[in-house]
């Protein structure tokens, strides 16, 4: 079992500088924390947490509230719960797995939240407990990517190349993340001709639209809401034989795993999952020693992947 | 909020017999277990908690232990986290995430374990709590799905249709269900002309590998251990031009997500994860009741689902 002495010594720090990083990071100097964490993570050392318990009065435990119903979000996503309990279990917390508000949180010291709907804010808010959501929402503490900056990224990656005319395949849902999008391209679309469209989040409706779209636009930048509605526009220009991205382009959003399996790899804009989870722990575990009136509102940037249909 | 009360008017039974079906269901025949269920379901009750401890000397906590390393599991297989967080909220529990078997595990009744290697049984079987491992361990209670029955049932749909050769893509890993789903395969196709061939799980060497394959064999039955190694095939033959099921037929195994996403429906063997779920927390919860020295091993059957590829 690795102690606190064996991480004091591998990182050249006194046994109390060790403890500060664990429990009062913000007492101590970035340099030293990333030498101590560096220690830690070499040597696998893992607080002892009964003994934590006692000096800080916590329980060592975060609940994760999925609300997000199964048949709405892609599976993959299930990954982020993966990425939140390997961040805590790093930070010696371990992780309640919830599906509902209404349970009892007597037994965490916080609770992270996703798929979080206006009408939940009242219950969250009532709460005793610090609360981090995925997703902004203006009343809690929130982490999300900045929707809008992604898709100016695709737009204007695909206005480097020029198409006679752009379509923004966009979803029928008016959830934040999706107006925040469909921003990102009007703004910079600007007076460029273009279509924009609304879309259920399914392959097959986006394959039948940009079939009928390309007989009247044969030479077409498509920017999709998600890699769910690019992988559709990319069969539909591959049927027709299309040259990609010469006639076609083709920009979707989200990139955790759809656009791998693709014939040709989407470009797309990726959610950086394992971030977004540090993000939620740090800012959660932030509000357990330092609690903020205030909600505050991290943005992760979201990144290009450059594929091959752009 | 729904009490038992409501229960047992709405299921017509008295009070008692809900919480026999709650905490005794041994003692009640499955026509009123199921009755009461169903009302249970209606309602949405929940069992108060710290009643129930009070009662019965329980945490109503459950430890999932998932070992499975993040690059070696299909991201959509953390869905199985859901299903089973689900199941247990359904029976009053709530679930603890965990990644390592080295965490303390003292305010659980139990343990779920997936990703088990056989040098973590000796771990495992020296908890003082109960578990079940998701995948067969001779020394534990474990839930499995009948993978030899899967393949079984994928080969003998291939040779309902004739095709001139077949071809086994199996894994390089010497994992059990791997050894499980090829034996299926051998058993099967018997003294029929084919070829056996292990390669990474990987879309893009499938491919590679049926692109040569089909220039020997035109006319091939392909039974995949995984829908990634059928989603190459299906490409390769694609590709080619091959009329799809009549020249190359392909049915692959997992039918999770991937094969709702090929541009043809792939035909594939599906692992139902909420029976899967369903089992793993049945399981559980009967051995703490009523533990069993000798390991249980619970086989879920696999489905074939029709797809365009046979």
């Amino acid at each position: 079992m690795v102690s606190i002495n064996d991480v004091a010594k591998y990182a050249h720090v006194s046994k109390m500088t060790v403890s500060r990083v664990l429990n009062h990071p913000e007492k101590v100097s970035p340099e030293i924390q990333a030498e101590v964490m560096a220690a830690i993570d070499a040597l696998g050392y893992v607080q002892n947490r009964a003994g934590r318990s006692l000096a800080t009065n916590r329980h060592y435990a975060i609940a994760f509230v999925m609300l997000d119903q199964m048949d709405q979000v892609e599976p993959y996503f299930g990954n982020l719960i993966l990425y939140i309990a390997d961040e805590l279990q790093r930070k010696g917390y371990t992780m309640a797995l919830h599906r509902s508000l209404d349970d009892t949180y007597d037994s965490v010291d916080g609770l992270l939240i996703s798929g979080a709907r206006p009408h939940d804010m009242t219950h969250i808010t009532s709460l005793p407990l610090p609360a981090v959501s995925y997703g902004a929402h203006p009343a809690i503490h929130s982490v999300d990517i900045n929707n809008q900056a992604g898709t100016t990224m695709a737009t204007e990656h695909l206005l480097n190349d020029t198409y006679d005319h752009y379509v923004y395949l966009g979803l029928t849902m008016t959830d934040d993340f999706a107006i925040q999008r469909e921003a990102g391209f009007i703004k910079t679309i600007g007076a460029i001709p273009h279509t924009v469209v609304h879309l259920p989040n399914d392959e097959h409706i986006a394959h039948d639209y940009i079939q009928d779209m390309l007989v009247q636009h044969p030479n077409l930048g498509i920017v999709a809401a998600t890699d769910r509605l690019a992988l559709g526009a990319l069969r539909a220009a591959q049927t027709q034989g299309k040259a990609i991205p010469e006639e076609v382009g083709i920009v979707g959003f989200d990139g955790i795993f759809i656009h791998k399996l693709t014939e040709l790899e989407l470009s797309t804009i990726v959610q950086p999952l394992p971030q977004i989870a540090q993000a939620m722990v740090d800012l959660l575990l932030e509000q357990l020693d330092a609690p903020s009136e205030t909600p505050i509102m991290r943005e992760i940037p979201p990144y290009f992947s450059q594929g091959q249909t752009s």
